[in-house]
């Protein structure tokens, strides 16, 4: 396949791009029941030819393109679920929907990878090995939508996979990358600690599970400060302590909760056992008992080294090396990391701001908002990576 | 006066005494709302004669026996009121009232004290100074009934004060004192902490108030373990700690609610001026603020030594010695305190258990019940004790 | 015998009485080396006849008066030892011996009971029962003199057993006595966290004994501040905290050093087992170890309400009952507590200072001195006491 | 200057490299009185002719190749002290000097400038621009001799500044390379808490500096753990808690040390003030002082991704791209941080292990050693650095 040529064809595809993103605004869907959005996905799809288009589960989608020879197989991944928010903006192509509304950019992200499969349909007899574009439902609520359809096995004898994020506040023409840990896994715990309750002139005849909390929130810090290597991005924050009903009365027991976020996959595993140790030392200090509930979250995110490189070349050579830039990793989260677990790959950011246009809106905001010549770069940077990727 | 005829008289006004007390059971009032329950009181000493009877509150009652010579002045204090509890007692006279019932004794208290003031009333002309019989409404919830009939002016004048409370795990016959101090002063307070709220995945875009209030608590216990006297008695208790609603954000603020009990008046003043320290300190070292309600409740209750011998000693000579037993000081509460306040004298128990009879439950407790020997006891012992004090 | 005779006689003794405490106070020895002392006290002892004199242990003395007719056995207590403390008075009589000195009082106590035990010998054809005199060694130095002589066999048979104090700040004239608590237990522990020593910019590396430590100090204050009877006084105090000795480096063990002191035996019981459980707790959370050396000084001394009263009544008929005072419990310690452990009495404080004459200065202080006039109110409290208890 | 010429003579010149680093293994000096060691290094300087060679201090040598026409600057920094550690190679040409060695490599460093040095100095006509050769004291011991060259002028018009050091554990034909943060800053503390001594079974009337200090290693906690950007690496350790003399005593202050590791400047000029504010609050609340002497260190070292990417590919041409490796950072410190303070470059890792010689020792060990191989690596990665950096 010749690069220029997708390329061209890419800008010629492009208002038809733009079509099917304002559709897509017009009409979101949440989490996990984005079944008219993977109907109108899968009947595009059919409408392109020579892709083998099926339902992975419920809400998504996935397409096939398997070429006339056989070699690698590249995946593609785009999220379509859409977010519980009214939307601000007053566009034309505004959201019909009362309070859900795609304040994350996932209808671009939708309509680009859809651009990227018609072009790349038109040169299937062109294609050595294959490439699987994966339409998924529901990143923004955990569970999340890539479990189920890596289980449905989507990610079956994938060599790689790659995926883009819109970044809004990043100005359209940008396109960063990093190689290395870039998101975080954003797992959650419920802990109960349980100790005596009776009258507060008499704490000797109770165990008192609200100074024991107190302690068991000060020793945590340790976790951070002084057990795990400082190097290793990890934040343990206790969001709730939830104990007491009077002013007379020490509570039986009290409940915190929280969460914790890391990018390191060994650190993961270790904190609720550390955590665990915490607990189980200080209740046993003070006569008390504990119960903590561990919820495992996304995975931390992780881009391949090889293929970030990859992807950052064909950047610099459509674009020049002054339009890449490094992405700061945050404690954010995305399961995009589950693929990445199966495959090595990269997901890079596509700026979709614009100053001058007045589209400075962050993420999640009702008046966010993207420069659909966004669009045109993402579907650009897909093509040239596939093509090297394969 | 002679004490021997004074007593001939309680014993044979005995059973009305019980019959007073077994009308007020059957018509209990809450505290603050102790109307019918004043004016029966009102009734009663009225038909004495020879007392001047007033109504220094809406529901309280003074009966003043002013002798026909000058001398000193002694009050005796009943409490009147009845608690929210649900009677289960299954007694003939039981609670005819949904929902509320004398489960503290002070039925017993009104009717004792009712005989005590029958009894002298008739020695009147022999009376050197006065004696001032106090019927106290809402001893039972803060700020109290005392304060109040004080301020009505019902101490002016007063050289001492004694009261009683009956005591149901005691055995009836037995009566306690205790010189020094006897019950606590109950006060509270409420905490406000107040960092920034935020993301919890951002803990240093935040001023994190579950952390901090974490260590106020921990910081707390100082004041009992390091700064204040090890021989004065002292509880400070948090027993609400309520901050945070989600598992990933870290909220902007935390109540912390607790009590503070104390038996000496200096250590008492002294206690919120070490919270608010610690409160500056804490929040100052971890850029948060804070706001401190402090609720001073009922006085500590400290016996006079000497008027609390005096009262021994008069126990001695009625039931003899193995008769008297010590008071184990503890953190309970009485507004009694605020007549101590005022001027010197003493708080005894006596004893209204009766194993045999089942009558073991204790206060507070929906089959709370009392040996009604345990009025001629108390009767007694006003009568020996006043004429002493006198 | 006759009360006022004795008294005579001691008022007749007093100048000698007077000069075996100079005698006493010119030659101090430390304690467990009293040897010449109680060669000295002997000496005198068998000058009075009538008296079986032994030496229980290698530096104390005991003397026993037999009555004629059997009865009670009273135990009268001196302890005879003094303190490495180089005096500073000026006195006539001031030490001979470089660097130890009777700051304490001892040398009073000695010759106070001296002077008891030459009053009484004169009597012993009268002595219903028996009286024995304990001059004993090695008060102010743990594990003290108490607990050998008693295993020599000198509580037995005691039926009670009183001792005096002289009290430097306390005006002479004037005898304080408290029935219940008086001294704490003194007990001391040695605590050793280890952790994993290592370089201090790779804490994960290592197990952090200092911060440990840290954690150790302030859980420990739950003690006191929540799991202890507030009504009972308890102090835990960690003391010394050493570890670490380069800015660079994290060391492998801290140790902490420290004293608990309570006034209840089933507390003081407690308290090391709620230390071991706080230390295992905590360091078990954090991956540490611990060793706990707990060591038991004196126990709480606890006046006998009984032989309390009898001693006051005593100060009250020589001297008025205002010249009675009540005795402040304070954590300080005497191992008289070891003879109250076996035999109901009391220790009572003899005041013997003298502000017109500049007698101020606190026990333990090298201008310490008594005014010698206690040492007959001493006199004759011990023997009205005698009279009464036999 | 052609490469290959450049690489060509220094494995001629390899042999005597090697002479030079055994010459100055033999005859170590400490940090600061490099005095013999520098003279030696000017003595051989001198002899190579085309260089203009100075002393900037006392113990430090810069050598200039100023090209015959005008150009950028290029410095190329190598470090001569000595460690006080005791030899225990057994190699021939060991330490002579009793407790000193050259247990890090700084030999082999000085060697192998010495050799890039000579080879470039035969080519000074074709040079364009200047190198400088910097022979730096004292980079073991803070303050370090970097700052003093720098005040020298040494860095003076420097455009890139390239230095090297040898890493045993890795094996030789090895290059590491890290752009951004690769090493910490060391900075270090010493606080004083001062409450108010006095005896342990009084603590109301003391300030227990020990209880205080313990609050306040638990509070610090929070720097690295609630308030500072979790992808920022930071380390506060306290390594030292000095307090406390006797069991029954407690102290009236204790001495808190350790230090404080990061590698951004901003965060390292954040960190004393949120130490301060701790120390400020923690002692208020609890009614102590506190003394903060904070003492600066090394920079964070952060490499410039431009020359960083030079000096990567210029090993991947040379030795192909399998011999590089990413240097993990860590939070240890080197003071050539100081150089890149002042303009922007890249200090690289030459490995100088190997497993199958038994060189494997870490440095800083007794039986440390280097694969001299690794010498030869060095003086290639320079060359072809230099020529790319010119």
């Amino acid at each position: 396949m010749n690069l220029d040529r997708l390329l061209e064809r890419a800008e010629a595809l492009y208002p038809q791009v733009v079509e099917w993103r304002r559709y897509l605004h017009r009409h979101p869907e949440l989490s996990f029941a984005e079944t008219k959005t993977a109907q109108y996905i899968e009947n595009i799809l059919n409408g392109f030819g020579g892709l083998i288009v099926t339902r992975p589960t419920a809400s998504s989608v996935m397409a096939r393109l398997v070429g006339a020879r056989p070699g690698r197989t590249l995946a593609i991944r785009a999220d379509i679920d859409a977010l519980p928010i009214q939307e601000d903006t007053g566009l034309p192509f505004a959201s019909q929907v009362q309070g859900v509304m795609h304040a994350c950019g996932h209808d671009g992200h939708t309509a680009t990878v859809l651009g990227v499969a018609r072009v790349l349909s038109e040169h299937a007899e062109e294609l050595e090995g294959e490439i699987r574009f994966l339409f998924q439902h529901a990143e923004e609520l955990p569970p999340g939508g890539a479990d189920e359809m890596i289980a449905a096995g989507v990610m079956d004898g994938v060599n790689h996979v790659i995926g883009a994020h819109l970044q809004s506040p990043v100005e359209v023409g940008r396109v960063g990358v990093v190689a290395g840990p870039m998101l975080a896994s954003p797992d959650t715990f419920t802990i109960t600690i349980t100790g005596k309750g009776g009258h507060a002139a008499e704490p000797h005849k109770t165990v008192d599970a609200i100074a024991i909390g107190a302690q068991v929130v000060t020793n945590l810090q340790h976790i951070a400060s002084r057990t795990t290597d400082p190097m290793k991005p990890l934040v343990v924050s206790v969001t709730q302590f939830i104990g007491g009903h009077a002013h007379n009365v020490i509570p039986g027991s009290v409940q915190l909760c929280g969460t914790v976020r890391c990018m390191d996959t060994e650190l993961r595993a270790d904190v609720p056992r550390r955590m665990e140790r915490i607990l189980a030392g200080i209740t046993q200090a003070h006569e008390a008992e504990y119960e903590l509930q561990y919820h495992y979250g996304y995975r931390p995110l992780v881009n391949d080294p090889e293929v970030t490189r990859v992807v950052a070349d064909a950047v610099a050579e459509l674009f020049g090396r002054d339009a890449l830039y490094e992405i700061q990793p945050s404690m954010s989260a995305d399961d995009f990391s589950a693929y990445l677990n199966q495959a090595p790959g990269t997901y890079f950011n596509v700026g979709a701001g614009n100053k001058e246009r007045g589209i400075v809106h962050p993420h999640h905001h009702p008046k966010f908002d993207i420069d659909e010549e966004s669009l045109k770069v993402g579907m650009k940077v897909f093509l040239a990576s596939a093509l090297k990727l394969l």
